[in-house]
Parts: C-alpha cells; structure tokens; sequence
C-alpha cells in the first residue's frame, strides 16, 4: 500500500537505502521444494552490480546476498524468504554538497514534498540500488519458472540512444546477451552503442535507450480479464523500474498506424494439427491473456539525471546554484539494468501463475 | 485479485458482460458528504455511449446508469456505491455465427483456454461494454478531485492512424475536446480524421490512434516511492483498457535519443519566489511521485479487432474457416475512448490522494 | 480497505443499506464451470428471511436474488458475480422517530461521528439486512466446497439466553437443524429456547445465545502460517456479523483451566493405519492450518440492541430522550443467524482452499 | 497473502524460523518524521524475551534488534523499515530426536500436510519465536499513536488455570503490569498465579490463561462497517498469536445470558454537556467503530503444547511411539505475550487511524 510490495500471491516487499544498512526484499508465498541456492540469486545479482564493466559506475559494491529465512537444507520452505546485501561502499560524505539542493530530474525535490523529510545520502530509497532486491526476488521466480512451467525470459538491450539493434527477438538466448558488455545481441550494434556510451561518459553526460523483453513458453490462460491484464501488470512491473518512461507490447505505438486488417492476427491450424496463431503482432497476449505464443514487449529509459556536465538547480532554501556531479555514476544504465527487467517480467509471470492455478488449476 | 477490483483506497469493482443482466461497478471507500446525481454520472456515460454519431457503431444502448446504494439525500455516505446499467440492446443471435470460432485479435481464444468456457454472445467479460462501470466510477472521483483537490483531467484524441494533431497539450480545454464528434481540439486535424474514419469505416476496417492525457493541479506528492510510482499506476491503469498496446510518461520512447543534458528539467525561482521546474520532460512525475507540475502522459491504441472485412481463422474444432464480421461495431475507438482515459487518470490520482492523506496528511 | 470486501482470492464486496435501493454482491475469483441456479441462492437466503416464523421480525422482505452477471449457461464464468435483491418492503417513515437521536447499543452514534453523516432509515449500512448478501456469497462457496472438496458445514443454536442444548456436535445433521423453528437439534432444548424468546418477545426485550459451527471434510492443510490462521479469518469472519461479541475455537476459554497435559491432543495410528489424533481438544486447527479432524468453533451473540422497553438516551442534538422501539425487529437473531454463520464459515474455507491451490496444488 | 503480512496501511511483514538466520519485520507505511531509537524497541522486546525470570523459558536470545532501513537521523522516513534479530542460542542438536515424530498439538504434522517438508529445528516458522517480530512493530506503532493519538494500550494476566485477578481493567497502569513476574496488576492474584506456575513448571506440565487489553483514548470513528469491525479486527490480530483459542471483546460470552434491557449501554449527556454512554457493555466498540469509551477485550490462551510429561504420539513414518520434551520451554506463556497482545491492538489501532484519517481525514 506504501508502495514497497509487488504482488499478489508471489509477493515481494523490498526495503532499504542506497546509503542505510542494507537493501533487501522477503518475498512471501513461493511455493515449497524449490531448491535455490545463494550462488544462483547472486549470479543474478552480479549481472546488476556496480563495477562490471568500465562503462558503468565504479562504486564497488560486491551486493553479496544473504539467505536468512525460508530456506531450509537447501530448499523453500513455502514461508517467506529474507535476502539482503549490507552496504559496504558507503561514503556518505560524497553527498554533502547534495545535502540542501535538489538534483534536476531526480526524487529530492518530490520526496521532500511528500514526506517533509528525505534521507539525502545518495538518493535513499529513490536510488536504483533498492533494483538488487528486485533481481535477488527475480532469480527465485525465474528458477520456479523455468523448472515448473518451461518459462524462459530473455531481455536485451535493443536501443541505446539512436543506435538500434538489428535482431529477430524470437531467436536472441541469454548466451549472446552476455557476449556483449552493452548486452546488445547484436555485435555491430554493440560495438557502436559501446563507443556511444563512452563518448557520452567523456563528455561527462549520459544516455537512454530501450530493452526488449522476451517471454518463452508462457502458459496459455496466464493473466487477468479487465485491470489485471498480463500485459498491463507487466507496464506497471517495468515502468516502477527508475528511469523508465515508455512500455508497449507487440507492436505498441507502432500499431496505432496500421488497419485492423494488417494488424489482426489470423488464427490457423499448424503442421501439428494445433489452433495457432499465424503472425503475432499482439505480442502474446489477447485480452490480456495468455496466448501461448512468445510475449514480447518494449521499455524505454530516459538518460540517467546524474550527469557531471554542470546545470541549473535550486538550493532547498530556493537560491538559485549550478550542479556538477561528482559522485560515481552510470552514463547509461541500460546495460545493468537488463537483470532488472528479466525480474520484473519473472515476478509478473510467477504470480499470474500462482493465480491462475488458484482459481483454474 | 482475479482482476475487477481496482484502486487500494478508493476501491472500484466491475462486473458484467456484454450481452448479460448489467453492467456496473461498486465504488468503495468514497469519502463522505460529496454531492453527486444521477445526470453527473450520466453525462460522463454520454460521452462514451454507442450510436452518439455517424462514426460509432450504432448499437443502441442508451446506458442509463442506476445509483442504488452509497448515495442518500444526494451525497455519499461513505458505504459503498453501486451504480449499474441494464443491458437493452440485447441480440445475441448476431453472434451465433460466432460461437464456434476464434474471432482473430479477440480474447475468445484466451477465455477459452483459461476458464474452459466462455460466454460467446457479443466478448462477453471481455467487451468493452465493462468500461462503462469504469466511467462511472471515474466521474465520482473526478467530481471530488474537482471539488477537493483542484484537479482537471483533460484527454483528447492527438493521433488516428498518420494524422497528428497540433496542439499545446497545457491549453486544451474540455470544451475544444468536445467540439468535433472525434474528440480533437486541433480542428482542422480533426477533420481529416473523421475523414479517414470514414473512409475506413467505408472500406470494412478499422484503424488505431493516440491518446494524450493531461492532468492539471495534481497536489505535490502524490504517488509512492517503487513499485506504486504515480506513472507506474497511471500506465497500468491505461494498459488495461481495451485495445491499448503502449504508454508513455513525458517525452517516453522520444526520450531514449536524448542526453541527460538534454532531458533533465532544471529547477528554478518562479516569479512568485517559488521552486518551479524549467521544462517537463518528466510529465510531471520525478522518483514516481507528483512535482506539482502538469502531468502528461500518452496512450496508444491498436485498430479495433472487429472489422467486416474477411479474414482467416479457425473453429474451436480447430477447421479453418473465414470471417466477415456483420456486428455492430467502430471502425476507430478513439473517440469513445477519450472518457475512459478521463476516467482511469482520475481513478489513480484520487486512489494516491487518499493514500497520501493516510500516511502523511 | 473500506471495510465492505472480505477474503483473497474468492472475494466479495457487498453493498446496500436496509432502506436504500438493493443490497446485493459481486462475488469475484470463483473458479468457472460451476452449475448454480437461482433457486439454489434462494434457498439459503430464505433460511435468514425475516417473517419466517412468528418469533422473528414480521418485516416482509421477499429477498428475491436475482443474478446479473458472472453465469452463462447456468454455470459460473469465472467472472464477477453480481448478485442484488431489491428493498420492497422500505417505510422509512417508520424511522422518522429515529432521525434525531441515537439508539443505545447502535450504531447511529459511530457513523455520524465516522462519517459527519448517515442514512437514518433502519440502520442504513448497519444493518444486518447486509447479511443476505453475504448468505448469498456463501452459497456459491457452499455449493463449490461440497461438490468439488468434499466440505460440509453445519451450524446450529446452541445456547439462547441460560438454555443450552446438549448434542454431538459431530453428530448433527442439516435435517436436524431445519427441525426446529429456532435450529437447534436439540429438541427438548429447543422448545425451551423457544418459550423463552416468546416471553423476552412479549416483554418487548431480546436475548443471546450461542452458534455453534462444525466443517466437516475441511481438506488437511488449509490455512496459513502466521497471521492468516485458519482460526483467525473464521474469527474475524464471525465477528463481523453483526450483534457477535465472542468467538473461540475448540475448547476456547475452556482451554485456560486446563494443564498442558489434559489439553494436547495425542496423534495415533488409526484403524486405517492412517495418523490420527485421538482427541480433538485444538477444534480441528494445529499452528492455523487444518489437520483434517472436524473444525468446530462457537460464536456468541449479544442481545438484539433495539427493543420495545423504553430507554434513556440522548438526542443528536445533546437532549436527554426516551426511546421506545415501535419497529419490526427480531426477540433473538440466533435463528436466522445460523445461515450467515455458515455462509462466513464457507467463505473462509474456500478463500483459503483457492490460496492453497496456488502455492501448494 | 501467504499469511505472513498484517494490515493494510501500517503494514507488516514478518519473516524467520526460530533456528534460522533471523526473525524481523518490515513495517511499511508509517508515517515520516516519527522519533524512534533502537532502546525503545529494545525495551518493548526485553518484556517477551525468554529468560527474564524463572517462571520462563532459560533460552538465552538477548533479541538484540537491528534498524537497518528507514530510520534517518532517528526518525522514519516514510519508507519501510527493516528491524531483525539473529538468533544466537540455536541448538538444532536439541530438536534431532523431534525431526521424525508429531509433537501433539503442535504444528509438525500440518505444516508437513501443508508443504510437503518442514523445518524441524525447534517450530520452524511455527514457532512463537515470530512474535518478536510483531512486538518490534508494535513498538513503533504504539510510540506513534501515544505521541500523535493519544492512544494508550493496556494489557495484563487476568487468569492463569483457576486464578481470577481482581481489578478495574480501566484503573490499570503499566508499572502496576510490570510490578509483578506474571504481569497481573492483582498482587494477591499474582502471587497465587506464580505458585501456580511453579507447581506446573515442576510437574512437567503447562497451563493456561486470559489477557486483558485495554486500548484508553480510541479516537471516535476509527473502525470500518461491515467486514473490518474494530473488534473483528482485534479479534483476527489476537487469533493469530501462538496458543490463542479464543477472544471476546466487551461483556463477549457473558452478553448471551442478559436481556437487551440489561445489555444496551444508554447514551447520557455527561457533566461537560458531552454526549457519552453510561456504561460499556458493547468494549468500546458500536457497529464495528470506536465510540471514545475504552475498548476493552479477553484473549484466551491454551496450555503451552510443549510439557516434559510423557505422551502418545506418531512418528512421521506411523509408528505410534512416546515424547518428553527436553528442549526449554515456558511452562504459561501469558506473562510474556502480555507485550504481544500490546503489539498486536496497536497494529490493529495504527493501521485503522491511517486508513480513517484517508476517507475522512
């Protein structure tokens, strides 16, 4: 209701600040006999943490995870599951100067108006670290998928500023997202959005872009009629990620141009004798339920606020001042940020699941 | 939780098919003591009722909206409000021609093979007759956002198919949105849209376009940090409209090509002495919560799925077969849709005002 | 959230005030492909119609349900069900006397000061004429829990004012229930309690009394850990009815003079070779979760608040009054109580069947 | 939904085994800007943790807790808040000899029938060791309500087996509670009640008994109509505490035997020209919402499951064998759920002051 769960039936509350104790998330409900393991939740994790590359952050976070309940011999026990990362690379000193302005396009000015107070060390529970929690939650849906429901998620970076990726979503597999530091598939436009980033960073600015989401193998019948469509929970799921600003499925704005007659999709009957669907321009879902057929959607990130090229800003005591970054930022966080939407279509996936087999199992 | 409730604090459920008893929706947690009459709810409903000109289709519901309980002496009580419409126009052997097969693009499919059964007279649940409960439930909420809070919710058709409107978002008022039958305020635009309208109604399909909603006054601080973010509830609340495939906050997927210099809206000194934001790339929304400024979001909608034209599909038996749909249908929703988008704004910002009010009012 | 849903997964909201238009109920999550008629509905609720016998209130309320939505086909769609029976009988003018002052031990005095407001004909929201919608609700999960789980519930009279009825209670049959006017299987018993809410009858007064409730064939494993105890929703399920003070569950209050040793119920090896438990003192719940043994709980209820004997209160104004009740009301709510009380128990054990299903079917 | 979480707008979710890694909580929702240390905390917890007298169990947990979110220069931040303990005095080797058997009338066997597997160090989840969690949560509720409500919670023994403390339940201060080792404000009656603790806790054996809560200074109107009663509420939060059977809320079981006319409490103008109720049957609670008199209610406790006398139970595999516990455990579990029950009416109080102050604030 505050706003830290997601869920319903497999339902995460995350909790902690980029600068606090630690960050952290219990997921309640997994079903039990699940076997997890901490070095699978942190290979998740490692895919997401500061340092990976030299074209993210270099604040050295090693984000180890802690299981410390729910877990027993190896295996969920069906209550819920504590994972968290203490904060190690804490300097909260670094934040002083940010102590009493705000940061253009970031939560200071907004916390501040809501809650009459706000944790100023980094950006608190606005900052993107509160994610780790998200990927450590995702990484136990993700395993259930894949095991109980043959569900695979593949998610990429499509777009980095105007660089677009060429590659039929159907075919990328995890291999060749991780072939490339960008998590591009796509090698020639890797290279490219590699070189983008880094003449952005030079410049001391940032970048946006867009990553492709990929459902295999979801269960026909997975989502909700009306509000709880699959393809609406998995919007909210994406655009409660920091810095997204965009989400369609199948064709998205792109369909607003075509006729019904273009964009329909034909029901046929396949080699196998199966009611198919011939193209899939809705994206794999119909109604809001699942089709059977791949789901695939788009995020879009705006360029992350933090830039070290110097701006405009107000002090919190409304004097007007300039702001030049000096902290240790991502100049687009596109690349970390794919774990993040693998977790969230994972969370949104696993939890129509439970409710499916509540109500129609 | 199986997907007809919406709203935490204020808490709509709908109920109803296309071709059953009702249609209509029960709205609880309302506050006490806000006037509200019959001809208020019903002259939302008016806006998006069938037949209402040459460019809908011309089912003949007159959707008189009943207001039997929550509501005494003319206000609300504060007990739940039930508001519902008998179904009139009620010729389920226009679709016995249907009942054996997969309409393409519908949700027979998908019902099917989440319930095992369907109701196949009209889309039954899955008609877009249900967003009459959610009108009626938003024109309550935006009667107290008004009166309350001093919110305007205007939305406007901005695109159908190609045609684009030109308009300055921030000065579209409601009466230039209803002053052309496709709800455009940009007239001229608007014309060669129902032109197009037309011409593909003439040609037995249908075809998609825009939506773009604005909300005035949104008090500071609205929203919830994560998960709950206000754009995060407000594309959820979008996307599970019929027919919506895309949603963006802001610049949205217009962001992703811009450097976060070019992005970020600087905070400045108004004339008044206050903080105020120099631009609104954001839409009004920074960290997921309110920054006082207009809020602006975008809507996209696929052509409607129902088009006279023939297409290919298959019986439940799994034969192949053709389809020519001779229903009574809309070649382009948009107009119809534009109080939806009204309402579903209003509902996510009164559910966030009275969040706000519980936590820190 | 506002108080008028109850349960998860299959979840109701009800609606209506005693003297407004309907009350009724949209019941939502029901698993597709149950077979319910309305005659089936009808005749729970005529069980809890008022004018049933001479000792209840002679208020001629009809309580015809009709169903508007969620079947198709006489089954259920897994869709909303919308249930309502229109207020026939209303005279208002009945309450005029009312208007202005507050009746002990009603709810009058809270609602004005909730609300700043209240619907003064009958008790408005308050009254126990939203029960029927809850009757309603529990027949369908009645229905489903003994054809698809094998669950029986009985309720039944226990108690009325000293009068307590001696019986099995894992003995007592529905038959055995209806055969008597105040449903209790006791029949010695019964024409006691029945003498005795005649005299209270005719001395313009009321009485209490004791439900108790037996589910039979409750499936081993339902319920939750923690804070979701099988034992706890029926508590919070029965004493939401209206006029309920107290709820235990097995020996309940008489567990406290007992030693550890007297108490704990011993597991054995059955005659099947199944394990058992030889006793069953705990009332069918071990840790909030159903061990298989007959659940039984009891369900005290205070003296009906409105009686004819004249009282001292106080006007809405501050002026000391005298109130004598000259409507139509009941001597003691046990007997038409047992249907709500077996309605509430259904409601809580198919919730948590359907929440059991998802994490663990 | 899976049981772990309680509250809707002070909302908590607890996790932990008691041989795990850690119990805590997460409290989502509170208001920000509320001043609370670690010692507060502590101080409320010291009152449940085991080992503070001889009548208790001698498990050493210092059940030192842990602010690791949400707490900023010593006050919330609005943002959840994450507070465990580790569990330091985990002997597993203490719980060899129960993995394989049912202790009888404990959770083993339907934990096992629920999950398929269980944690058979001490209760796993089972365990009572939880309710720390609850406790550090109610901590900060009941800080919140005291300083911004008024709101003062009471709770004490009023029965241990046979024993009867004698005293105004609304006279009762918390140095008088904590005046004694058994927590009953009756010194006579406390004395009485520890001989009889002793006398069990010698025999091997357990015994139960009664708390009594009072809530002083309820604010009017908080409560909900229909399904989220005040006293429905208090009564799930209480019914979900380790060993509670049963809980009545006013006169509750005693109500059945009286009259309406002995039962109704009067309104009367008071000597402020006030409007208020001569006496409170009702506990402080009409139609489900708070009238301003005291609430007051009983909770019952069973006999601790966990005795050193011999007993007839089954191990996992059927065979019937015999249990003497060795572990350490408390012969009456009431002097230390005294702070538990505290914990709990405060939760319930918090959460319906936040969503009172969201409708009608």
């Amino acid at each position: 209701m505050a706003g830290s769960s997601f869920g319903e039936l497999f339902r995460i509350t995350t909790f902690g600040e980029s600068h606090g104790g630690a960050v952290g998330v219990v997921v309640d409900g997994c079903p039990p006999g699940l076997e997890i393991s901490q070095a699978e939740v942190q290979s998740e994790l490692d895919r997401r943490k500061p340092g990976q590359s030299d074209i993210t952050t270099p604040r050295k976070e090693e984000d180890t995870i802690h299981i410390l309940s729910g877990v027993f011999e190896g295996k969920t026990t069906g209550t819920p599951i504590l994972m968290l990362a203490h904060n190690k690379d804490v300097r909260p000193q670094d934040y002083d100067a940010l102590k009493d302005l705000y940061r253009p396009s970031h939560a200071d000015f907004t916390y501040l108006a809501k809650y009459g107070r706000r944790d100023w060390r980094g950006s608190g529970r606005a900052s993107a670290r509160e994610t780790l929690a998200r990927v450590a939650a995702g990484a136990v849906a993700k395993k259930y998928l894949r095991l109980h429901a043959g569900v695979e998620i593949v998610s990429f970076v499509e777009q980095v500023g105007h660089i677009v990726a060429t590659c039929d979503p159907e075919r990328v597999i995890p291999k060749d997202v991780e072939s490339t530091i960008v998590r591009c598939p796509d090698a020639a436009a890797a290279e490219k959005m590699e070189a983008l980033i880094r003449e952005v960073q030079s410049e001391g600015d940032s970048i946006g872009g867009v990553i492709r989401c990929v459902v295999h193998g979801c269960p026909r019948g997975l989502g909700a009629p009306v509000f709880d469509k699959l393809h609406a929970d998995l919007g909210k799921a994406m655009l409660s990620i920091n810095a997204v600003k965009g989400f369609e499925v199948g064709l998205g704005f792109g369909a607003v141009h075509l006729r019904g007659s273009q964009h329909n999709d034909p029901f046929v009957v396949d080699e196998g004798g199966e009611v198919s669907i011939r193209t899939n321009n809705a994206g794999g879902i119909l109604g809001g339920i699942a089709s059977g057929a791949m789901i695939s959607c788009r995020v879009a990130f705006k360029p992350v606020a933090t830039i070290a090229k110097e701006q405009d800003t107000v002090t919190t005591s409304g004097t007007p001042t300039k702001l030049a970054a000096s902290g240790r930022h991502d100049p687009c966080v596109l690349p970390r940020a794919v774990p993040i939407v693998d977790a969230m279509a994972a969370l949104v996936i696993m939890d129509h699941l439970l409710r499916h087999k509540a109500q129609n199992g």
